[in-house]
């Protein structure tokens, strides 16, 4: 399952806004479109942001390629500035630009170097799902059999370049037989839980049931929440870390019924410049987004709307972080310099 | 405001449904009708119910008027037991229709009595506003000025006789001059606090905002909620009581942040038969509520569905208890003995 398909010169997304009722894949050849994608969250997912984003950059390239060199190089810049302003959270999406810019320089800075960022794209993309296997098997240690476990929004397959990261962990725990029931919370307000994720687990044959958020505390006062995997949009060195509003909510909650309680990521996800989450920009989305719904208005008129798309939870509450470098216990500070300094 | 009003020989009745876009009053005559706009939630709220049934009972007594006394009596019976059985957790319904049931019997049995019955529901009703009054008041005492308010699902005017009981004491702080926000919880799945509290709030020209039920927890961690007010559905003779699902989260997330947690209600709400709230009928809706919004279906087909309308939530993480006759404090048990044993 895959959400990101490089074709030679095009690229082509799976629009996430229409699932679970239709699959439908949209061509980019423009990377302002591709940048408007991802505002529009028809790709949305940190690490799929960020793979996303490095074949924008190669389709800015092709299309600046008969420029003139200084042309092109400004063209280019202004390009990764576009893609940069797509989303200010997840920090992917700039490691990947980072990561594209510094390969279009070391290529000689000019058109020459489409083929070497194209394989660079392609790599970003290849990485991310090889690191999503590798990390869904890290996780699967942590599931006993018959385990029952709680997600929230989409850290799956459609969220990273395949596979995913918090589900990864669910369909490699599922391949060894230890998945009896993955509760998926809806996740207000885009309900990417009910739209994408119950839609993956379905599609993969793996249990599911799906909640409003506001049911997951009673499922663990009543014993029937083992574990809690979810993604992450960008941890700080401290192990800090933002991730889709309500995700706060479900670390409380899961301290105090003693539930552990895990944030699934690829290294890339880890801001190591920021020493903790009081430094993470948290993106305020329309109101329209909590006050309409398919186009139905179910709020008055007049009523002010607070519309986080994300929150920040603080290290304390983490029981542990997997990566694909294995799982990580605290003291976070020291153990994330270790790893990723 | 109200959306319950008695006409001579018909009950008028606000379809809550259709808010806050439509302002549609329905006209009933049938109590059947009535039985089953509180299945559909066209009235919805346990005061709110009660007062709606009790009215039922004298459209039931209108229809049954020429029949045979011993004919009359069965009809009546049968009649209370199709509006007990339109929904089963709320025990304000139930004790509605005892007294319907007390004061028939005390009239005589027969259809002399519907003029009896007929003021004994306006009293009722009468007596809801009052006591939502009172209520008020003594939880406007708990209120600091500037306070922010978080409150959940729609305890308001709406939701009982009139005037609310949780929107009834911000009534009465706004009144006082004491309240800065009121944090709407919007209330998946049906959205009864961006429909209807928010509806309300906008309306009587109190400031509210607006969010999805899992943005309450990081509001709580960044110092923004003062204080909760919320209903309730049934409570237990230790406290322990049933609310909109949801509640049993805020509760905990309260606990965690130190914000004061109150449920607010009239005494007909206490269920002293019962000795805590595993004794509690939690009632489980239809799994459309949650896969589908307007008709839009917003999850996949094939995934499985946990639809509680209602949580318990322990005494242990109560402040206190607003009620006519006050506001209590643990020890719950004793408490409420004394006050209505």
């Amino acid at each position: 399952m895959d959400a990101i398909r490089w074709q030679g010169d095009s690229l082509a997304l799976l629009d996430q806004t229409r699932l679970p009722v239709e699959e439908v894949w949209n061509d980019y050849t423009d990377y302002r479109a591709v940048a408007e994608a991802i505002r529009r969250l028809v790709v949305r997912g940190a690490p799929a942001i960020g793979v996303a984003a490095a074949y924008a950059v190669c389709l800015a390239a092709l299309e600046f390629q008969t420029l003139e060199p200084r042309d092109f190089r400004a063209a280019m810049d202004k390009a990764a500035r576009a893609l940069a302003a797509s989303r200010p959270t997840a920090v992917n999406l700039f490691w990947s630009l980072d990561r594209m810019k510094l390969t279009l320089s070391a290529a000689g800075g000019d058109a020459g170097a489409i083929p070497v960022l194209i394989r660079e794209a392609e790599a970003i993309h290849r990485e991310d799902i090889a690191m999503n296997r590798k990390i869904g098997r890290c996780g699967a240690e942590l599931v006993p059999p018959g385990a029952r476990i709680l997600t929230h929004c989409n850290a799956g397959a459609i969220a990273t370049g395949g596979y995913g990261t918090a589900l990864g962990v669910v369909r490699a725990a599922h391949a060894a037989g230890h998945v009896e029931m993955v509760y998926c919370d809806e996740t207000r307000p885009l309900l990417q839980g009910a739209r994408l994720t119950a839609w993956e687990l379905v599609k993969d044959g793996i249990p599911a049931t799906l909640i409003t958020d506001s049911m997951a505390a009673s499922l663990m006062a009543q014993g029937k929440i083992d574990l809690i995997f979810l993604g992450c949009d960008r941890m700080a060195r401290n192990g800090d870390f933002a991730n889709k509003i309500g995700t706060y909510s479900l670390a409380v909650l899961a301290n105090y019924h003693g539930i552990p309680f895990y944030t699934v990521l690829p290294s890339s996800t880890i801001d190591m410049s920021i020493p903790d989450g009081s430094h993470i920009v948290i993106e305020e989305r329309a109101p329209e987004e909590v006050t309409h719904f398919a186009g139905v208005q179910t709020a008055p008129e007049g009523v002010l709307v607070h519309n986080p798309a994300f929150d920040v939870t603080p290290h304390r509450l983490l029981t542990g972080i997997v990566t694909e470098k294995g799982v990580i216990h605290p003291p976070f500070t020291e153990r994330l310099a270790e790893l990723f300094g």
